[in-house]
């Protein structure tokens, strides 16, 4: 369906995602949008990289769902500065919300701030948050074929980290195959391939972020 | 994101829906919206279902995806009347994408329809087909905590089909924690448990979609 509105909305959340980009540089913090599938495992890529980087760099976090505060429960106890935004019925994160959200946090005190994203693999690419980077978390149970059916996701993204590879042994996913796909849709992206369970990968993925955000803040 | 149109989008959708229904009515033809996360097993339960109902009654299935036929493909190649929806960046079906696969499926040959929905918890609840019934899958590797952020999902569906039981013993999943977060939303909801990949559980959920559907017809 489409909404004559929608191109207006857009270029306003475009408009103030700069003003958030802007404020983010002036207090040096680099945030990552963090897009997935429902269940993917957004949060405990976050908490996992929390305890890989923490000691290194001060950490903030942006929680977005539906409805709950589950995943900012989660964070809080972890000593980390965290925001919950609640949606609604929406099905995304927009710069309004996060603008909202970047008031409540101690920015002056943060270098790296994690915003999580609602769970959906369609709209949250066509809203800009202000982030420097965008990653999507894509999830070995979920099926390789994803990269056909969202292609927008894929291609829209700065790295993929796959998660729960602990898992490949018990369903059907073709990494190499999974690889290929990605890479056709997007030559740059990096791929990390991480278990949040057991901790494997992470500490790539993390010495990544690292020395990507040391690039932004030269 | 308040947009002033979306209430009378909503109600030209329920109109449309109704149209639907009307249609499907008169034809005698049961559909079932079938909704749930990217790769949660939407096609492997229809695939499944095909499976033990095929010989009992005539099945016709509309495959809603933002891109890609992969999933049509996957159908046509069991001789079952399938119809391809792309949505484009829309991130759920609605009536009037529905209406027009209605023109294509030869209705009067069907009982059974599958309207499988673009991966997506949130917005498909907004939108009505003209189904009969709404079903959503949960997938165990989402994890159990999923009625917290979804609840208008939970909330609206007739049946929560849980698959990829198989995967049980790798994950944490609660299941009766689960169940009884499932009832609090939603006291008259059918709750199956299945693994679609050893077709464990189809057999109970596929009588019972046969029984709902001798009952919608009498």
């Amino acid at each position: 369906m489409k909404i004559p509105v929608v191109e207006n909305i857009l270029s306003a959340n475009e408009r103030l995602a700069e003003e958030n980009a802007r404020t983010l540089a002036r207090e040096g913090v680099t945030a990552v949008n963090i897009m997935a599938s429902p269940g993917a495992g957004k949060t405990s890529l976050i908490v996992q990289t929390i305890g890989a980087l923490s000691e290194r760099v001060r950490i903030g976090v942006i929680e977005g769902d539906v409805a709950s505060r589950v995943d900012a429960d989660t964070i809080e106890a972890l000593g980390i500065p965290v925001v919950q935004i609640n949606t609604g019925g929406t099905c995304h994160l927009d710069a309004n919300m996060v603008h909202g959200a970047l008031g409540e946090l101690p920015l002056d005190q943060l270098d790296l701030l994690f915003i999580e994203n609602v769970g959906n693999l369609i709209c949250p690419t066509e809203f800009a948050l202000g982030e420097a980077l965008k990653v999507m978390i894509a999830s070995v149970p979920e099926g390789d074929d994803k990269p056909y059916k969202y292609p927008g996701m894929f291609a829209a993204v700065d790295a993929i980290v796959v998660n729960k590879i602990d898992i490949l042994p018990y369903v059907e996913f073709d990494l190499a195959g999974f690889r290929q796909l990605v890479t056709g849709l997007n030559t740059e992206v990096q791929v990390f391939e991480v278990s949040c369970k057991s901790g494997e990968g992470i500490a790539a993925w993390a010495d990544w972020l690292m020395a990507v955000t040391a690039d932004k803040d030269s």
